[in-house]
């Protein structure tokens, strides 16, 4: 590895971090809120952004349009996914960088502090707005890496393929289509693929995250009368849909978090050695759940325990319940139909079809309990496999010697209790290892008010993802 | 008795029952829409309507203004409590009569086969218009036995008083206040009440109704988290406010209607073999109540066990979550506060504050047993008693012999499930006994679209409240 070559890059992103933050103050000013409308235009406007600035760099660019879009019966044109190469050296190492140039909503009177799309540096060196860790930060820094090479005169270590997309918080909508179309096309040669999207686990430590839980989402349905009824006509003389309703919701998880259903835990990997010992020293206290949830109620004492059961253990919960009263005040009516609204969290091995068949088969043995004369119905209305890379692959390793270099600790090795299926679907259509190398902190606000970037973070990341290249380039790949 | 009189009476209504039909189709025309702000003066109007009719009667005619109403933020003028007295012979009994004069929404889009608010007489000869049966038609059947008494040239055997209100379909607000204030004023005289405002038990036979159901209105919070939380970073880490509240709420009722609240069945009468017997020969059948609920989901098998569950044992219905996710489609959200709604429908004799105090009692003990770290709190926020009186009454025996005499069958004695508020606060205020005289038939649609009073209801109905008070006359009223 040209560790003089990595030295001078270092020094170019510390020297010139204004100029970064610059460039994000330009990103964030451009309103691309997928999940409304009225800011499609500014998606739009947020692809030629990105578009111009990399061919700005050199780039080869080109776009792929996903189609149309029914957004509630009016149709929408969809952002282009934006593809860009930079690099075709047979002899490199070829990596796929993701990125989303979309964002969450925001306005200033959900609580913002500030206008949400002007970037504000507070006293703290907090870049705050709409889009500054959630992804718009990331991507930049990525193409913060490029400009700097070009500035020093220095050929990038390995060949990079940019795939960025405008829709990731309103779905995805289109894009494993299109990743599934190239993969053996644009990305026919990619060797690894990077994405940072995610979170350090804490506030002061990086980490590699290698694995996300998956998602198995049911509707249980329990209808009764034609119309919804009187309960003082009727209460106590029919089989009233929302009492069997509750008693087979309450059946499904124990108050202290356990799933019910069985043998859904046979299906559960078994702690390795080599795993437990991933739990140790990890940037995470109790008290920042506390902090997270805003009260102490959580389950269990030790962070172990708690990163596990977010981590590598399922987990059920009960969201709610259609066709039921729900307004404030008292309304005496018997539901006519109702569906409980459920999600089962998925870990390796807990295939789907598996998880919905024992839960199928325990829902129809609870209600057939009942003895009720009501009918029951439960759909699993969408599924997401869980996601597991290993993190001995040399990609992770590379990345580990990166932060090591940048912050003088190795990572943290984490993963996600939530679901970001466009992993997956990278490690499935190109077969190649997946790694997230998150460059925000844990309380970066992402999809909430006054979401910022630390300095710190943008600039010590921009470190990061380049050196990393250097990393990739250096490894034997094996 | 002079049955003379009574015949001469019964003969005068059934030659003019066309005008009284044009009175009801009078009555129908005005809107009189008491949910509906744009209808107040439509309920105004009506009132007027009453107190002219009452006024030709020679009735004397007074108005009591219940004030002003908060509808949702806008300050809404009351419509006037009419009171009317026809005859002050004390050598006379006096029977207080009440009714209102508001009625439902209505709207031909609703799924009206005609114009709601223009009476229509089809080929079955049902009077169909919006307030028919409820309560326009009861209302005009008084005015009609007062109105061919005068044609007649015939004293009425009894003083009449009239207590009409125009707030019925939405809450009564104001007249209970009213009740009191005049209970040693204007009612001071009455010696019994009847109240035209309920329904037969079936299609074919009359009835008295002495009985009502209470309820207990509960809010059963639990809270957690500062605010909702995502379902994969928190699932199976802290305690979940839906899965306690599940827990609880699947602890109050069996799925076969039985409440699981210790000692709640404590409180409630014995049957004695003597009501018993009022259970046998009701005009009610199971298809009856499958027609009614459109599904043969019957908790029991026979006409008895039905309705002893819906008139003298309690109930316990769930009627939804408020702070829960209940859109269509999927959510992964950890609601943080979620409030469940149920409710207890009471009878003799099951006083309110030791209902309250069991539920209370058990449900603490429930959420004890789930060792949550969350808040919970049960909260009753409205409760009514259950009113009972008693069948073997003068003013009961009156009833039962002019229904003899007009349908030529004894009468059926009846409860209902639900409850008449305005009921027990006349027996309560006058400390007099209280008759349920119900003009209309069972599947009259009250509150529904097409509601109707059959033309031969309307007509007997006014045959029977006019020989109903020569009945009280006679009555030794011991």
């Amino acid at each position: 590895m040209s560790t003089e070559n990595v030295d001078k890059f270092l020094d170019h992103i510390e020297k010139h971090q204004d100029s970064l933050v610059e460039r994000l103050r330009q990103a964030v000013a451009i309103p691309s809120v997928s999940g409304d409308p009225a800011h499609r235009p500014d998606v739009f406007r947020m692809g030629e952004f990105l578009v111009k600035e990399l061919k700005n760099l050199g780039a080869s660019v080109e776009t792929r349009d996903p189609g149309e879009q029914d957004f509630h019966g009016t149709t929408l044109k969809l952002p282009p996914v934006v593809l860009a190469t930079i690099g075709t050296d047979p002899a490199k190492k070829t990596l796929l960088v993701y990125g989303h140039y979309d964002v969450q909503p925001a306005l200033k009177e959900d609580g913002w502090n500030t206008d949400p799309f002007t970037l504000v540096e507070d006293e703290k060196n907090r870049l705050i707005g709409r889009g500054s860790t959630d992804d718009k930060g990331p991507i930049l820094g990525w193409i913060n890496v490029v400009e700097a090479h070009n500035k020093l005169g220095l050929e990038l270590p390995v060949n990079l393929k940019f795939c960025l997309e405008g829709m990731e918080e309103s779905g995805s909508e289109g894009l494993e289509a299109i990743i599934h179309q190239e993969a053996d096309k644009y990305f026919k040669t990619v060797d690894v693929v990077c994405i940072s999207d995610n979170y350090w686990l804490g506030t002061s430590k990086p980490c590699l995250t290698y694995g996300l839980r998956g998602v198995s989402y049911f509707h249980l349905t329990v209808e009764g009368p034609k119309a919804d009824l009187h309960s003082g006509v009727f209460g106590a003389t029919i089989h009233e849909p929302m009492t069997d309703l509750f008693a087979i919701m309450s059946q499904l998880v124990e108050p202290n978090g356990r799933l019910l259903i069985p043998g859904i835990y046979d299906l559960v990997r078994p702690l390795t050695d080599v795993e437990e010992k991933t739990y140790e020293n990890l940037d995470f206290s109790i008290q920042d759940l506390h902090d997270a949830v805003g009260n102490e109620i959580n389950l269990h004492n030790t962070v172990r325990d708690t990163l596990q059961h977010r981590w590598r253990f399922p987990s059920l919960s009960l969201h709610g319940i259609q066709g039921a009263f729900y307004n404030p005040g008292d309304k005496t009516v018997i539901p006519a139909k109702v569906t409980g609204k459920f999600s089962i969290r998925t870990v390796p091995d807990m295939e789907i079809p598996i998880v919905e068949s024992l839960t199928a088969k325990y829902v129809q043995s609870l209600f057939d309990k009942l003895g009720s004369k009501n009918t029951m119905q439960l759909k699993c209305t969408h599924s997401g496999d869980y996601w597991l890379a290993s993190p001995d692959h040399w990609n992770y390793v590379a990345a580990s010697k990166a932060v090591k270099k940048v912050f003088g600790v190795m990572p943290d090795l984490t993963r996600e209790g939530c679901s970001i299926p466009i992993t997956l679907t990278f490690q499935e259509a190109l077969g190649k290892n997946v790694l997230l190398l998150p460059m925000g902190r844990g309380d970066d606000g992402a999809h909430s008010i006054n979401e910022k970037l630390d300095r710190s973070n943008y600039v010590s990341g921009t470190k990061l993802l380049g050196t990393y290249l250097y990393e990739v380039a250096a490894s034997k790949g094996e």
